[in-house]
């Protein structure tokens, strides 16, 4: 099994820079979280973009959605900030024949506690045993894109009914 | 969605006692594991047993299968020690209608650098997305049960041929 | 022996609030490190501001001078933002009969990697075994308050000469 | 300033094999820790013995003693089982013109919720203050040899009279 992951920034990968006194979007943590969890499969990791979730544009959507559809690979995780996650994720939800799982972070991965690994982990289990399509592993659960949203009062995702 | 822990003792719970300069069994990490990855859904945890892997017998093998048997829900997460992990897994492969996801750890989850908080995360993805049967979440890949080994001189599990 | 903890806010208290995208000097952090330290002596914690470390005024400084000088107590740990730790500490040097050491860290408390545990592991010491007077206690040394600075492009603390 | 680190084993920097569920002495930490202390001093580390507590001799308390004696270095932090630690401590107490702190921990390095970080922290800070002498920082306590026992009941150390 092979899983290309690609990081687009967000929550998951942030740092703290104290001579400013705030926080920033770092290197991808994923390579880290993979070796701690002793995976073994081949992947590998394209640093896509280093963006907070509300800086990502419908033009960084189209990129992404060129990438993986030009990509030969067929199981996708990508890292992503958690506020427009789910919009992200509708915007892949026509490609064909790939299995893509959205992960990220409510708290950044390089915190004592943190729901960064829990999250990589869901994804890496799903990429492999969902049938094709686009999911998001947040919160515990394995939801389809399009039937998900982030509730920002709860701080947590949560199934939503689009009848 | 509920899910039914099942913890059964291994590694991913020792903790480490200074006057007897020894590792034991001790309490269960799942809670804290599932509370740090923000986990949202419904579900309890069952200490069935406080086992070395290699303590747990066929006796305790046929006390988990006749558990599972008569318990209503249907998704089951079963942590273990790693040595007999693969054949308690086999064990349990005659029981239909149930999603059944083992994990555990190589190092306690109780170490700064642990595979625990990961390997949960998988299996929890795991039970949701996975069809009725048996399956080990180890290495960063689910495997089905009774095509799996753990490759002792490597420290990991890997998948083989039973043809 | 009691020491007296005074949190001032600073980097070392500080929490990620994924909402805003930001991060806050949030409860303190000392009791925690206390407790995982296993730090067996009487303390008390007063909480007196919770201030990024540029926004001490002068009038907070006498505020903590005043607290001091009226308190009973001789043992003193103040964690204080790191940029103007050295200016704090020197606006105490005027009181007598007093053992006060200053500390916090250059990355939060909440991180895996930190310098929080050590610098409060260091103050602990400083306070018991130097002589009244004031001290800082960062970047793995122990400095008398006036004959010290922060190197920011260094991201460390630094012995000065005042000739 | 110069620091000399002695590590000769203890829980400190205990590890563990999965492979045959036990508990060792593995390569010192003291250099991680110093690192994450963002500790800017000159040090090495000189690692003597790999030893439990209990199984430090009398020969090997000499061996000690000898290396510290013929060293130019005067400030010196020794790593060392807890059980035994204010018995070597007090082997040294007749060496003049040096300041020798011991530490270690009562749960190992590697953990997540460990004291080692602290200890190391409180060495640190009292090598660098006290005068010359034997002390032993432990407990959030810088205690003198020969004045010092653990309480193996309580979990800590503590201070004794001997009149």
């Amino acid at each position: 099994m092979f899983i290309r992951f690609i990081t687009t920034g967000g929550t998951i990968d942030k740092i703290y820079f104290d001579d400013l006194s705030q926080f920033e979007v770092g290197e991808s943590q994923v390579q880290h979280i993979l070796a701690e969890g002793l995976a073994a499969f081949d992947f590998d990791v394209v640093p896509l973009m280093h963006k907070d979730s509300l800086q990502v544009t419908d033009e960084d959507r189209r990129l992404l959605h060129d990438f993986i559809e030009k990509d030969d690979a067929t199981h996708f995780i990508i890292t992503h900030g958690t506020d427009t996650m789910p919009l992200t994720a509708e915007a892949l939800m026509d490609l064909d024949g790939k299995t893509i799982v959205f992960t990220g972070a409510l708290t950044p991965a390089r915190f004592k506690a943190t729901d960064a690994m829990f999250n990589v982990g869901m994804a890496v289990a799903a990429v492999q045993v969902a049938k094709p399509g686009v999911y998001i592993a947040m919160s515990g659960q394995v939801f389809e894109a399009g039937a998900v949203r982030k509730n920002r009062a709860e701080n947590r995702f949560e199934a939503i009914d689009r009848n």
